[in-house]
């Protein structure tokens, strides 16, 4: 069937360029009333800065909206790296079913097209950044914490067997089985080729080459994250964004929206919190190479771990609020019958939360150890000049992130990983 | 889809009896030549004694085949419990993948039958009977350690990540997410109405009313249950049988052959292994009511207790086996070039087998727990009329898997498992 599927859409697809877009726009009217019918004087801009799509911004004198169209191709590789195309419709789908839980902070999708796959949405409209790019400026986001809390806190609990019959659960699993070419990108570039010489693996050499070859050498390393690759194949505890690192993030100090989930899929919702928390490490330890004379970035780091420390209380407690006001409902995990008294709900959301909050530090850990000596790399250390100077804060948040890897279970509150952070910012 | 499916199947449905089914035989090439095409003079025997099909043994002067038909309600309880059809479909599939990887404890399957929910297969003759009969009984199977640890290395390893790609596996896993209705009528069963006052519970009462009673309250008990619950729903580990108790197994001294796969699904390994383990010890407990003056059955426990031994350390043995074989294959769980040595490798097993030996536990604790005071209760002890001396053995098997469950992370090895076992057995 997926094969057949497939093999139908392939007739239906062509890339567009941006005049072929303009005609595409024209045809379809849930594209041409998003930009108010005046399609005769559009703005479009390519900006797909990600390495897996084209994106368009489209602009009329009476509205905007984003076209985002996934190649058959890894974009950052080239040709010669094959991914499916269909990772569209898992983008779209999983766009419009978080949106449904969490419509404050993920954007609407206007159009979707299977066989081109083409997706037509909001354009988050600036003052908008990537939240990447506003940690490298030094930017603080007040709410930040308070709204990715939100949005974990509502995409994870609503999609889990603490919210959803078994029966609804399994047929989500079953849909997004079939994005495992993304899963299995995820399983090779996080969990695999960091810790083996691989073709596409870099880090800032020389000064961390040895870092690097003690990565692949450190054995307790590598049992702790075999633990963690087969839990995010097996465990389909929720339903992930899948990529929530700071890139996958669109901020203003008031407005906080969540997009690019191709690699959704049901799995450990650990590695969804992990994937923010540790890319805020990772522009924690950064920051070291961004202070100059006219910021010493000290306040700033302050603030970001703050955030780290916000973020995972703040999903806490919408967590287990979530959980406390839907405990008599459908969930297929703790029935009400069982789970009978205050103390004993208690009891397990507090084995569930301590269970969950290793995870993400595991997870977490290891996409920071990916983005040191892995193939993609991040904006927060590329755009520190001096190697020597990268090196030193990639190193720190290296060893950071090794010692929280093999150690996560010690770990009985955020605020001690804040502690242990604070730790390694030394030179 | 799934819906559509089942609705066109409904039209071809008609539930066979004797008569019909001799029609039915004659009209299907594949059956008949089983039957050397000697059509005329049929022995037809119904011996569904389960509690979810008919089942039908058809003998002719050349041949004999067995022919099960799935019901849309579960047998024992009637049509006020309905239940999917297409558990035939699961059963059928199963079967012929598990018998392509362990033929010799697998029976064939000739033809099946969709829209009729229909399965004709190898009639297992005498002197084969249900193990379970064979355990009550008091003979000893010499093989059946070996064998059972040869069928659940080879039906768990070959179809886990240590042998598949992740493609492979999420293909298995989406199929069998399908046949989630059993799954649920699992969850039930053994997860959940054991720790619920629930309509069809029972138990030996009075003598026993207080230990369910216990049960229901214990809060470790149900924070222990919780974590396995969720396991079975959300870890796809490998390809499991699903029901894996001693009347899912026939046997004679020479033959161990593993029948009933219809909750088939990819789940926690060790609820394959704990099912087989746990239903072990339930018959070890229930032999105290089958002994008499003719047979003390002191001889027979010791041999219980060895098969327990020797079928999980056999069923290491084997899997580690089988690991390291096919350790460069296309496994995607640990690649060769990261653990590379074979030091590292033991490491790795070691820690996998430990896991998975604590998940046998668990899952083989609750397994005895809900034969003692769920819906279903089994043989070994059913057949002790006499009500004071069955609860008093019962009581004790459900004392020692209380004790299992609860403390499963302490136990190094099986042998350990067997001294905890026998300091149970006593008044």
């Amino acid at each position: 069937m997926a094969a057949a599927a497939a093999e139908q859409q392939q007739q239906g697809f062509r890339p567009l360029d941006e005049a072929s877009l303009v005609a595409y726009i024209k045809a379809t009217p849930a594209l041409a009333a998003r930009l108010g019918g005046r399609l005769d004087a559009l703005t479009i801009k390519e900006v797909g800065d990600g390495n897996l799509n084209f994106v368009y911004i489209v602009l009329s004198d009476a509205g905007s909206l984003v076209i985002k169209q996934a190649l058959p191709y890894i974009r950052l590789v080239g040709d010669s790296w094959p991914m499916s195309r269909e990772r569209a419709y898992f983008e779209a789908s999983a766009l419009q079913k978080h949106r449904a839980l969490c419509p404050d902070h993920v954007p609407e999708v206007y159009h979707f097209d299977r066989a081109m796959s083409l997706i037509g949405m909001r354009y988050i409209e600036p003052p908008h950044i990537i939240l990447r790019k506003g940690l490298v400026a030094g930017v603080e986001y007040p709410l930040l914490a308070e709204h990715m809390a939100d949005y974990m806190a509502k995409t994870l609990f609503f999609t889990s067997l603490l919210y959803n019959s078994t029966t609804d659960h399994k047929k989500g699993v079953a849909q997004y089985c079939d994005n495992v070419e993304m899963s299995r990108l995820t399983e090779q570039v996080v969990f695999s080729d960091p810790y083996r010489v691989a073709k596409y693996n870099r880090c800032t050499s020389p000064f961390l080459d040895n870092d690097a070859a003690a990565v692949r050498e450190d054995a307790e390393l590598k049992l702790e994250i075999a633990e963690l690759k087969s839990m995010f194949i097996e465990r389909a505890q929720a339903f992930l964004h899948g990529d929530l690192h700071t890139s996958s993030i669109m901020v203003t100090p008031d407005s906080t929206q969540v997009i690019d989930p191709e690699f959704a899929f049901y799995g450990p919702m650990g590695y969804d919190i992990g994937a923010f928390l540790g890319n805020l490490i990772l522009a924690y330890f950064s920051q070291d190479g961004h202070a100059d004379q006219a910021n010493d970035r000290k306040a700033y780091k302050k603030w970001i771990l703050k955030t780290i420390e916000d973020s995972w209380n703040f999903f806490h407690k919408k967590f287990v609020e979530l959980w406390n006001k839907h405990k008599d409902g459908n969930g297929e995990a703790y029935l009400p019958p069982i789970y009978n008294s205050s103390e004993l709900l208690s009891l397990v959301q507090k084995k569930y939360m301590t269970s969950l909050f290793h995870d993400s530090l595991g997870f977490g850990s290891a996409k920071m150890i990916r983005r040191i000596v892995g193939i993609a790399h991040v904006e927060d250390f590329e755009s520190i000049e001096d190697a020597s100077k990268r090196a030193s804060c990639e190193r720190r948040a290296l060893n950071c992130a090794k010692a929280i890897l093999k150690g996560r279970r010690q770990f009985e509150s955020i605020e001690q990983v804040i502690v242990h952070v604070q730790s390694f910012d030394r030179d």
